[in-house]
């Protein structure tokens, strides 16, 4: 009996945290948020992870920048689609250095590298901040700027290869690879080569994507993310993808560290 | 101190947008949405992409019918536990020609490839939809419908190879597959197995599940879907379920294409 | 234009089924639920598999306790960040006999093995459960407890291994692996070092972690599962990770079980 109210009527979409939240919002017209000591309500250890690990070392140390670390959490955010922590982490972000049109380009980004509804979930949020702080218009990257020069040499190279192995299989999706992707996203201004490398890495990682590290790790390296910074990456993601998925990636990056020249 | 501002407090499980969404709901009664302008705020490109690539051109591709299109869409958002976004795209399948009785079918098949919670979130925003349309229990399959015949020659195939395989690791696992799966869910009337299996392949690529593509994608074919078609279903897919979860499913849809007679 | 309107406003991030819960909420104060009559409004099938295969057949089997069915579920939902299905299933782990203190431990642990995201949703849903049962800090497990005793050469030669491996490709990962995983969380009192195990192994495989299954599931067993006991969790997991993450299991569980002694 109370299995079949736990089974059957489990679909408490908007359940006892959503009539909580609509009772803070309701009294208080602020957004609710998770406070230090709500978690420990539940777990004091996780406050305490909380706290010290993650705050008072792990965004101290010194092998990505602030910055950085901001760029990898949210690209990690909306990948992962746990919009829900996003709105803390876009602000921390803008405090962080990210520039608004930054964020724009990392939403864009990560729709064609996560999936349309992620970088939609990310709109409904990040409007809502950008709206907060006043960040209009003249803020956000054109919709179709001036593109960064492109390389053609890589690029020619590039499509050769997917073409052979795949334009028998997929046209459409090779057509669009090289359209919409590397002769048209990857060379919008707003966010620089390297900063979108990191961007799709971190990604990538975070949703389990191994298959797919390889070539952009390397792209990311030929971008200018030193090995330095491609390993810190894998030991903030850690905390923020769960360890499985660092471990999946650790044999992969190894093989891309060692196939590179020194 | 903004840190831990931002990494403890960063659960605002219900946070600006929900604030936001009670006082839309609040004031209008009506569903909230994000409109094209909402995209323009936070990103212009997208809104470009929106209307010009994938509206414009994809959706418009003739390798798929819009039907099987929003077939292949629905099926993704469900596989990705991206309920938010189904709302709209169970309206657009209605009128794109699925009946709500193939939706119904939908739901119950991805409870089984995707999970159970999956198809309770789907059942949730459908829910909605059905009412506000008018769509009663009429218009829905049957609890135990007449089932389809059963192909007894290439069941007891797959059970064999099957129980070969695992019936020493996961007695349950084997016999659930045959009894719930093949002999009951695959052979309900009211979605046919080329429409079955459309969704099941897409939910596989759609979620990575890379291992399990090669047996689906033939039986697809083998249930009518044809090479065009399952090549487009790729390309629609590298914009709703990313680029990368495509590129994974690459190599192995091109496997299974070369080892069908041609 | 239709589909303008379905592309571009799809994202209802707290579309229909936001509406009708705020109503709800609204109305009684209580908790919106699906009711098995909503399931059977979109899907009488799925009200029948529900109220039969689940509850009356799966939930029965001998291989598992109701208890460990809980934490299996309750994993599986943590590591699928599906936390809108929490509630039902933390208050039946409750009735199944998983203490408050196991439940804290569950989250905490999954914030390492599924990432830190999953944990804050699952704390605030499970914060709510927590204060309706009238469970406070007294039932909860202390930030820093007095630690089991460390496994001195098992541990070293783990750590030898991942040292030699991943030494040098992330010594961050290494170094945290070693300090806040094996020497600490795992060690932590409140969660028997089995039940962690058996929390680990079923979110590694409802999240797709094929690769890290190989040496939890060992672990797992020299912590005291039983190999029946696996493969009880396999068909569970069918159900509530889907059957394309079990079957991706499937093999992998195969070769641990024959790679040990008997």
């Amino acid at each position: 009996m109370r299995l079949l109210a736990a089974t059957l009527a489990s679909l408490s979409l908007l359940g006892a945290s959503l009539a909580h939240a609509n009772q803070a919002q309701g009294t208080t017209g602020e957004n609710l948020s998770l406070t230090s000591g709500d978690i420990g309500r539940v777990s004091p250890a996780l406050e305490k992870y909380a706290s010290g690990t993650i705050q008072e070392d792990l965004w101290k140390r010194p092998g990505l920048t602030p910055r950085d670390r901001s760029i990898v959490t949210v690209a990690t955010l909306i990948a992962r689609n746990q919009a829900v922590e996003l709105p803390r982490h876009i602000a921390l972000a803008l405090e962080n250095g990210v520039k608004p049109a930054e964020i724009s380009e990392i939403i864009t980004h990560l729709a064609f590298y996560s999936g349309w509804a992620n970088a939609m979930s990310a709109v409904a949020v990040t409007k809502e901040v950008f709206v907060q702080r006043g960040i209009g218009a003249d803020q956000l990257p054109a919709a179709s700027p001036q593109l960064l020069p492109l390389n053609e040499t890589a690029e020619a190279q590039r499509a050769m290869g997917v073409q052979q192995n795949f334009g028998q299989v997929a046209p459409g999706v090779v057509q669009y690879t090289t359209d919409i992707l590397f002769k048209d996203l990857w060379l919008r201004p707003d966010l620089a080569p390297r900063d979108r490398s990191l961007v799709t890495v971190s990604s990538l990682i975070a949703s389990g994507q191994v298959g797919q590290i390889p070539y952009h790790l390397n792209r990311a390296m030929d971008n200018g993310l030193t090995k330095e910074q491609a390993s810190e990456i894998l030991t903030h993601l850690a905390f923020y993808a769960g360890w499985p998925n660092v471990f999946s990636a650790l044999p992969v990056a190894k093989s891309v560290f060692e196939g590179r020249p020194s």
